[in-house]
């Protein structure tokens, strides 16, 4: 099988321009098929506030109501998608850009809470395999933003992070998929405030053992849980860390590699 | 040779939500391949003043600046393109959007005039010919926003009649392609003022003869010239009416068809 790396670039990386280019570099330079998926950074709830709509946020999810999705449909699917493909293809990476709806890639379904109404937020049903597979298989590479449809003609906003998760267990039936999610930070950190504590390999029985002693930061564990539930269907590795260090992140020297054992 | 349809529609649809969705609706039920196009319409004049960018416009063409363009790429390429890709979708349609930087689709340059600077508006180099057909191939719709790249990372504002123009034209070599411009009007009108008065066909001596007679309403002379350019280099047939009769239209029931003779 052929490998495939599935990369989320988080949010504080795309609110810095010359990060990003550093980033979107060293990304077009992998020889090796791609995914990019594109969290949304500030840029969103910027725009929303220069138009007077009022942002929402519950347990550190955006409550997306009509204007919102109006907005983050504009700035991710948008503006964000689209200057990075630009970037790309002047790094002569073939990118295109796709949100959910395109090619209908990501169907999803309005989030049903039996407390919070979340508003238009999107919880992942499938993954169109197929499309993503003829778009590699032309070395095209897919750049996905984090918007969903649910084939009713109602756009949905969703979790960058869940995704790629969701595009790295699909296709993992077709590729040796590694998951790598990029950001800010260098890896899982012992100690996070000690940008140098990176835990450089973690399997399960490790990860329960420092999560019950509370050593892994809060923050992390969303990451963390999802990590190995993608290894638990088919993802071969998850790697974690810095996004300006993506070329050594992917051959596993920087970062957190995470696998099963 | 197998049947295309380059269809474009025109802004003034694009601002109706119920005019936008019956279009669409019976867009999906084109058995035949096809191609849509679309305009930008009222919304990003809407958003610019919201957001407090004044918008400039010479000889009817946007002077897109730095701001201009980053509204523009948000509400075509993001807000317009992926709803109606959405819609569609929901027809059972399998829309993909693109603008041009995806996948390469369509290659332009920075507007280059003697006197007047246009910003970053695009005029068209060449179109990716091979990634349409390949999508085409997959019973995949594509849907364009008016935005192309410069293959250097810039995004630039193009003219969508141009660019379905120039997407008929190319694939004219691998598809028998009906090029069509559909708006809020009936057809080319022979008075203005009654949309009773459709041409209902025109071939290039009659134009000729109508022209020297300005018997042809002024805003109309661009689409047709640009009609005869696209019929001189392999389009097969040029339609032109209300997009509200585009399953009509498309059999030459309704609006004008143009061709060589």
């Amino acid at each position: 099988m052929g490998k495939l790396f599935v990369i989320k670039i988080g949010g504080n990386i795309i609110d810095d321009e010359a990060k990003l280019d550093r980033f979107l570099k060293a990304f077009s330079l992998i020889n090796e098929k791609k995914i990019l998926v594109h969290g949304g950074g500030k840029l969103a709830t910027d725009f929303a506030e220069k138009l007077g709509i009022k942002q929402k946020v519950l347990d550190g999810r955006r409550i997306t109501d009509a204007e919102t999705l109006k907005v983050v449909t504009m700035v991710y699917a948008g503006y964000i998608n689209k200057n990075i493909v630009a970037r790309l293809q002047s790094y002569h990476c073939n990118a295109l850009g796709l949100c959910g709806a395109d090619g209908d890639a990501i169907l999803a379904h309005k989030r049903n809470h039996p407390v919070i109404d979340y508003g238009f937020a999107g919880d992942i049903d499938t993954v169109n395999t197929k499309l993503l597979a003829l778009l590699l298989q032309q070395d095209i590479t897919p750049v996905i933003a984090p918007i969903t449809h649910n084939q009713k003609g109602q756009l949905l906003n969703t979790n960058a992070d869940t995704i790629a998760q969701e595009l790295a267990r699909g296709l993992s039936d077709d590729y040796e998929v590694s998951l790598v999610y990029s950001f800010e930070r260098k890896g899982v950190l012992l100690d996070v405030h000690d940008e140098d504590s990176v835990i450089r390999q973690l399997n399960k029985v490790d990860y329960y053992q420092l999560k019950s002693k509370d050593r892994i930061f809060a923050g992390m564990l969303p990451k963390l849980d999802n990590a190995f539930i993608a290894l638990g269907s088919g993802v071969k590795k998850v790697i974690i860390g810095n996004a300006e260090e993506i070329g050594e992140l992917i051959r596993g020297k920087q970062g957190t590699t995470i696998m099963n054992d």
